[in-house]
């Protein structure tokens, strides 16, 4: 029997510092309305939709940036409204949880029921600026200690991870030998020449080379001075973008996907079965963090 | 101090099978003529230069495609003049050790000596056929028992792939993490819709996650009946291609690297540094070929 799903990136304009929660969720409903409009079971929105990407700089009244209930207060409205209509949902948001603080994004199922939340293990950036943005998330952050985690989403198994996650191609691996068939990363990228193009370059080789789909989420567009890229996308199993934002402002782009799209994948090039992990040791081997 | 070397990229037409291995290394010293006269330091030539790809259909009389001796005795002619030169020289054969088969390539270095084998980890193919061309590799080779691993060359750090191996992730990684700043690929690749496409996508992404640059070497064109890809490229760490091949035969594409432009990439994104690989283990854990 063919398995299909419905699924859309909501790629959000900018969130300038000082806007409340409030109104931004306001245009989350917005691209929630689209979404139910055009039957879209699954919708994704971006890391950190809540709130500005504040690690653009260093700065250390960061507390007001973070959700402390789970699922966050802030989304009650739009999770309410998903729930109604029968939208799994995936959001992006800084987590506060007691004293620790966690890049986190929660996916909920078609019913309404929190599935579970991922916390970002690849926090990016350097200390010294460099003539880009410093970005330099461990000041805010510890690394995400929940593994890398799929669930089960209308007859789908769905992975997340998130923005510098998916520069690493441990990523997509590890959520494809769990079994996902699509993965959802949502991102906050600031502009710089190679950007828009290595956005895309790695969600395309890791879908392609995991036989499965990506969903690209990107928080775009000039937020607090700084251009973040939008390219919010729709990745198939082959590595060809099936749909991709035509702005940098708030956008729905949907895709109906053929799950079983990837099956002539996985039968002729058979990337799992071939592998040799007997050749792979380094891989786990400990690396001191720099 | 700066750090230079001139690679190239000897992508070969077709050998039609029948052509004798003199006649094939008559065009592989013609690119290393031409080579020589542009100061190249580093030529790669592909996968099985001196044969046929036979494996482009299920047969038993593979024999005559394999070579005995180690270096192969037809490309006596080549090295000794790659040594004279002073060019460092990578070629992929297939090799027969004893009553062993596998799919092989050497590295030279600018003195002639040479530097070790690479025998290729990941084997393509299906066995049923299913429209596109068979590849299945297992019928003909076992599988490589060398390891990744990677020869000090000219002031750089050089490792070797082959074909498959650059649609997975691992052997970038492992080839980096050994300090890789150059990945020699030589392949063979049936044209089918997305080949070129993939091809380049999987190089392009396995040079940027890991700070390196990628040579790709095709045998390209048609031969016995079937058109493989071309697409011979240089790719640097940012996973831009700096020299691509404009035709589908015999053509020499060179680049003067700047082993150090890779300084900033490592900094800026340190993708080595913020690796975790606490939250990686499936990649080691065993898994079944089919």
């Amino acid at each position: 029997m063919a398995r299909y799903l419905k699924v859309a990136a909501a790629q959000m304009g900018p969130n300038n510092e000082g806007v409340p929660r409030e109104a931004v969720v306001e245009r989350m409903l917005a691209l929630l309305e689209q979404a139910i409009a055009e039957k879209v079971e699954l919708i994704a929105y971006p890391e950190m939709a809540l709130t500005t990407y504040f690690p653009k700089r260093i700065r250390n009244d960061f507390d007001q940036f973070f959700e402390t209930e789970m699922p966050p207060k802030a989304l009650a409205p739009l999770l309410a409204r998903a729930r109604a209509a029968g939208v799994a949902c995936h959001v992006g948001f800084s987590e506060k949880d007691g004293g620790r603080y966690f890049n986190t994004a929660i996916l909920t199922d078609t019913a309404g029921a929190l599935l579970g939340k991922y916390r970002k293990i690849h926090l990016p950036g350097v200390k010294e600026p460099d003539g880009y943005a410093q970005v330099y998330e461990p000041h805010f952050f510890e690394t995400g200690d929940t593994g890398y985690r799929v669930w089960p989403l209308g007859g789908a198994t769905v992975g997340v991870a998130i923005c510098q996650d998916r520069r690493y191609g441990e990523t997509y691996r590890m959520l494809g030998l769990q079994g996902a068939e699509i993965v959802l990363i949502g991102y906050n990228t600031p502009l710089s020449p190679l950007a828009l193009s290595q956005n895309e370059l790695v969600m395309r080789a890791g879908a392609y080379e995991n036989s499965l789909f990506v969903v690209g989420i990107a928080k775009a567009g000039v937020e607090d001075g700084l251009t973040l890229i939008g390219g919010s996308c729709v990745i198939d199993p082959f590595g060809e973008v099936l749909a991709k934002a035509a702005t940098t402002g708030d956008e729905l782009i949907a895709a109906r996907i053929d799950l079983d799209h990837r099956l002539p994948a996985l039968k002729r090039w058979n990337f799992y079965g071939r592998r040799h992990p007997e050749h792979y040791g380094l891989i786990t081997h400990p690396v001191r963090p720099a």
